[in-house]
């Protein structure tokens, strides 16, 4: 059994798979750094949507190994936002826009120990175009990291203070209510909201399995419909009746509004950003 | 030309590609085989389709190298279905739950030599999830499968009599007819049978180009307003005149039913499960 | 920091990752060449649309390593087609059908060396399927050719002047009007037009940032239920307000058709080789 230890890079992009841009990028990478290992995380992540596509690569990425990792939703780009890589305290590298994207997965992978500016014309394509930067910036710099070149060579060192913050509202928990957005739907319709079972409980106090639980639309708007949903907190998909929904932690750690074997998001209306309360019925 | 001998894992999943959940896998795998050599076999199964995983996964395994193959649909994730790898004559090892999804490819890849429960938490993550076994418990064992971890270390062996049957109904050929069910339906809308020529040919005795065949639900009802679809036998798709029925043997063996440069799926309403009779016209 | 030079492989097919085709034809290539480093172009081509694939090929291929590139849209499989695999002058062999579909990225890769028909049964699986040529015969060839097989090996050398050409219709500059036909939508919806900066100028003259332009339907067709659309030639699409259309270079060098922030494909009704003529309006 030979074990190769070939540098990891991995992909997020809102870019799909039905146009050229994420094998350019790939090829780009393979043709500086040729051993590079590549895994895409996702390449559907709702167009120029950065909080979704913060949420996946915060999901994803503490199950990869250590490694570069690519991320790119950039409605900036063309404009003077910045071009960053970035270390975390784990030891991987993170390239992509300076707009909040890489922050979640940086904070979960044990914070940042250093950010660069990419702006070393030697670490990017011979000419750099005016809209795809992840080709001819972003996937030079990762495949460079891949290969060995070390954060500095890449630009001037900034304070990570400094970046952009993800414009997502954090999870607000009140006196009787929790107020939390939607991170993600995943394949199955489950709808993971940013925020644990902590902020849910320092609001409406410890729950158990079989609580009612009430969930509304934080600014009142009706969810395909109805004005409330009327769910109980559940261990398990399982324990609810088929098409009941349900509160639960997911596999991630996170509250999700579920429906066993049926799609809350469709049932609900639900999609990344929509922001609901959460109180006991 | 360097040739390495990496050990080969496959996936097979109904997760979709546009959340962290096949991402996550693969960095489990790669984080404990670093060397793995990943395929996507498909995550476009219908969700909670067994039946249809299992139809794709015998299509395409004896194609991929001996290796080891992970296969996950699984709506009864978080009950008490076990989890299981087998060991294939051809000396594949596949990786799922005891659901039926692994049996057909396991019969095409020479039949079953040894079972064994996924029960050694060594070879679990730390935390296992209620709902995400794929990441927690599949893809660990793969894992560890691909860098040389032998069989019976993963858990209990037990009889492969034991293993639960797929819930598909098998080709039921009769004086004048077959009975056959939808396997799937490829990118261009073939509708795969699970049944082959000598099912057809014990019903209705030999076919040749030309013949021609009736084809109704085998429970009576419509297919997309029709009672019944005429069409003729024919050795290739091309022998139809554009936009014409026809039933052929596929690339893999099977029955499809098909129609020249169009779609016979969307034509006539058919997906995996749908049940059909055959008779001469 | 190991570099592996493994013979890279990349693929593009219009067969979608829904049923086992992809699959099959990934593993027929390492169950021949176990060390080659497969790379996805797309595999969302439209359906038999040869001028779609022919399209992404060139723009994608440039930006890979030298390799070898196995490209199947194959309306025509089962009759008489050729089977082909050529050399580019930069070192890259292209594997497919002859139809067109290798044509542009050939040309762009430094042109054409040599090619030989894919006729040799040792370098084909045992037994060739009349519907699937992508498994039985290019996908053997190019994992043969990633193997170290020479081209000669496969079949006689053919003239690279008998190859089919693609049809599709060049760019037509005339006394004040470009007709141009669309290369491909990318995901954004931004239209990539089969022509440069150099067509257009040389029927309308230099063009400069804010000049006004008029797109129409070269057969006067509506678009979308308009007879025209006004807009203005830019250097970047941040230069035009949100959902204003514009013309611009892309990051390919053609000419392109899109609205800041939103799919001028969506919003007029356009798709791989509708034809359009522009003029200053």
């Amino acid at each position: 059994m030979l074990r190769v230890a070939e540098p990891l890079v991995s992909l997020l992009t809102d870019f799909g798979l039905a146009d050229p841009s994420v094998a350019a990028c790939k090829g780009v990478i393979l043709s500086i750094s040729p051993g590079a290992r590549l895994v895409d995380v996702s390449h559907s992540i709702a167009r120029h949507s950065v909080a979704h596509g913060a949420a996946v690569l915060w999901a994803a990425l503490p199950y990869l190994p250590v490694g570069v990792h690519l991320a790119v939703v950039d409605p900036g780009v063309g404009t003077d936002r910045r071009a960053v890589a970035l270390r975390t305290r784990r030891g991987d590298h993170l390239v992509g826009p300076d707009n909040g994207l890489l922050l979640p997965a940086a904070e979960i992978l044990g914070g940042i120990e250093a950010v660069h500016l990419l702006e070393n014309p030697a670490y990017r394509l011979a000419a750099v175009s005016r809209t795809f930067h992840a080709r001819d910036v972003f996937a030079p710099a990762a495949a460079h990291l891949a290969a060995g070149v070390a954060l500095p060579a890449f630009g001037p060192g900034i304070d990570p203070a400094s970046l952009i913050a993800l414009q997502v509202a954090p999870p607000e928990p009140a006196r009787g209510h929790l107020d939390a957005s939607v991170a993600f739907v995943d394949t199955w319709g489950n709808v993971q909201l940013l925020a644990g079972q902590a902020d849910l409980e320092s609001a409406i106090g410890p729950v158990s399995s079989g609580d009612g639980l009430r969930v509304e639309a934080a600014d009142g708007s009706a969810l395909e419909g109805r004005r409330r949903i009327e769910l109980r907190w559940r261990l398990a998909y399982g324990e609810a009746e088929p098409g009941e929904p349900l509160l639960c932690l997911d596999s991630y750690g996170r509250l999700a509004l579920a429906a066993n074997l049926a799609s809350a998001a469709e049932k609900y209306g639900l999609r990344a950003d929509r922001r609901l309360r959460i109180t006991r019925s």
